[in-house]
């Protein structure tokens, strides 16, 4: 087999057969399929498609590039959630310690932010002392000790995702359907959790900007799961606007904890509560205790402090603040109809929160506060946001990237509905 | 602008600008742009087309990216001909010298076979002492003296085509038009001849299989041509079966050097007749000798003689001849209705005429023989062609190639036309 006849079965239209799948992944990880030719054949993709049956074997590919973790030493179920990325989307940090308490181990490997959506890991590395990196030993101590872990992936974890997935970044071949959904599912399914609960996101701030677009990624995603054994279920969520008030690491850390006080934004706590729920259900914990009272008895904040202080973290510590803060008013009296996602990532980014390339660091303190949210009655010259920066000089091309953002009317305008549909396998 | 975003622009199916196509070919020429963002930019332009104006845009791109040479201090109208290369395709041999006998210079920059085709320099290089390296200055000496000039192009000329051919190959992108015709259009253009003569070849020994497809090459080529400012035509010819009756590096230069005396297979004569009087019209000579005259009154030979002898050649050496010869015999009487360019061209590689990889060497005697062409009437037991090899181990995958590849039947078989079709500028 050469690489020559895979590319040129895709590049016309062809099915490419399970051999040809297993030996292009399998020679690419092992450097006998040039960067060029793994190009060649990701556009190619892209452009003309993979079947279910071609994306199943793709993503199985990448699973046996490298190791398979499992988890068969716990005495409870598994779960996990995965999202698709978004704006103020930290519902993984209250959501992990809410469904331990419940009653599911949660064994979640992240990843870091790039570009305008935030990265787990970034996001609790803004606590004193706590460590991303564990061993797999580490990982089921950690398990055990606080129900839930949440952990970078180590680099025998799809190896072969990892190589593919810096090759797309440089060369065009992000945006396919059949990459994105192997390249997430690959990861999850090594990763050994016996049930999955993905956040797919629609919207502006969004890595799928259309419904129809969302959808097929999700059953894509579903079918992948179901095929590989692991009970799948997606939600579809709104992120035209962001989610919660705070943008920006250690902010959203200090909301998640509010959250996991009994108290937080509506639809941080609405999304944390459904997911918890799903996860629980997917994993067949039924007898478990309820997430909303898990999150009012204090037990879920429980579970947060010995997950953070069992990988490093003091959950006591003050959280970094940036130096400067600029307030962003309200221009006009009326209903904030408008508060787009993109707009506010791209300018938490710009402020430092985020990175432009993989080796820089991010800022813990940059961010935004959102004081209203599309659908509030609001007057002019209330405060509509608060930027945080490090440096001044950062806030005049955040105000640029927030230009036009957002908008003031007389009437609430359309927004998605914070949770848009439910795919399970068919 | 960055190489992301122009990939993204061709994937996207839209229109790469002026300033994109130029600044893409001279920041890969200069390994600013990766090969593996070329080759997913080359897979997306296969699969998505270039328009007219984009071609042309590619093309120029690529001649700027090296030397372009010139031919104003020559006292006569420049002339050059392109086969896009078939099997027994020797017209460049008789044909440079005669125009240059009937009064154009012949300035012809020549590659080396790859594949079942063969290569123009691999078969001058079998006349003893011949060199297909010459400086510039060298080719003006030999222009000059003997009006005709066929050797290696350096590596001054379009680099940024020679590296993305070599790209190309690996990766399954050579089969796009608009990279074919813009590959061999900077190359001609910048070797500065006045007027070109395109022969498009079609059949199974060809590049391009069907006549629409040749149709499409030979015009985007004759655009590219006349945009650029040379006189270009192409004919479409036939390539179903091979061009004359010797196939293989010395074969085919004794068969030219007949040719040159007046004789040689029909075919090969109207070919290389037709062409000449295309060059001379698009030179623009129309007081010059006649080509039939050229070749009967042996002046097409002198200048051939001339040509030789100023690249080091001694055009009386006698030609190599391969060890080893293995008769095919006709299986049964009747009329051989088809003769496969394709089967005898793969035939002649195995027997030591081509090269698998770009640094093997050739067999200069290796090659075949017919002794009849579709449409001759042949007798049981006469023989069909004459195998020539270094070894007799090689005759055994030779006859594999030929199996399937010629019929004897009752009424000669429907063949292309020797001239299918002239395309000129519209």
């Amino acid at each position: 087999m050469d690489a020559i006849e895979v590319i040129r079965a895709k590049r016309d239209r062809g099915e490419l057969t399970t051999a040809q799948i297993d030996w292009v992944i399998d020679a690419y990880t092992r450097g006998d399929v040039a960067d060029e030719q793994m190009s060649a054949l990701a556009m190619a993709i892209l452009l003309n498609g993979m079947d279910r049956r071609e994306i199943a074997d793709w993503t199985q590919a990448m699973i046996r590039s490298g190791e398979r973790m499992e988890w068969s030493a716990l005495d409870r179920p598994t779960a996990d959630k995965h999202s698709t990325g978004g704006v103020g989307d930290k519902i993984t940090l209250p959501l992990a310690p809410l469904v331990a308490a419940c009653g599911a181990y949660v064994p979640q490997l992240s990843g870091r932010g790039l570009g305008h959506t935030g990265g787990t890991l970034d996001k609790l590395e803004s606590i004193s002392g706590w460590r991303a990196s564990l061993s797999n030993a580490e990982m089921l101590d950690v398990l055990r000790s606080a129900g839930a872990v949440v952990c970078a992936a180590g680099s025998g974890l799809a190896p072969a995702d990892k190589k593919l997935y810096a090759l797309r970044d440089v060369t065009g071949t992000v945006e396919s359907i059949p990459l994105i959904a192997s390249s997430i599912m690959s990861k999850k399914i090594a990763e050994g959790t016996g049930s999955l609960v993905l956040d797919v996101k629609v919207g502006s701030g969004a890595f799928m900007k259309t419904v129809p677009a969302a959808r097929e990624l999700a059953e894509t995603m579903v079918a992948l799961g179901t095929d590989a054994g692991v009970r799948t279920v997606a939600l579809m969520t709104a992120m035209d606007r962001p989610l919660g008030r705070a943008v920006g690491n250690a902010l959203e850390v200090a909301e998640s904890v509010e959250v996991l006080a009994g108290g937080g934004p509506a639809d941080v706590v609405e999304l944390t509560v459904r997911l918890a729920r799903e996860m629980l259900e997917a994993a067949g914990v039924t007898a478990g205790k309820d997430p909303e009272k898990a999150l009012e008895d204090g037990s879920a904040m429980d579970a947060w402090r010995r997950m953070i202080s069992a990988q490093g973290g003091d959950p006591d510590a003050l959280l970094p603040r940036a130096a400067e803060t600029m307030t962003v008013e309200v221009p006009e009296s009326g209903v904030l109809t408008r508060l787009d996602a993109y707009a506010v990532g791209l300018a938490a980014w710009r402020l430092g929160a985020g990175r432009a390339r993989k080796e820089d660091p991010v800022s813990f303190g940059a961010g935004i506060e959102l004081h209203a949210k599309p659908g509030d009655l609001v007057r002019a010259g209330q405060p509509l946001m608060t930027l945080h920066a490090d440096e001044t000089s950062r806030f005049e091309r955040a105000l640029e990237a927030l230009d036009g953002g957002y908008a003031v009317g007389e009437a609430a305008g359309e927004r998605l509905p914070l949770v848009i549909d439910r795919i399970t396998a068919p």
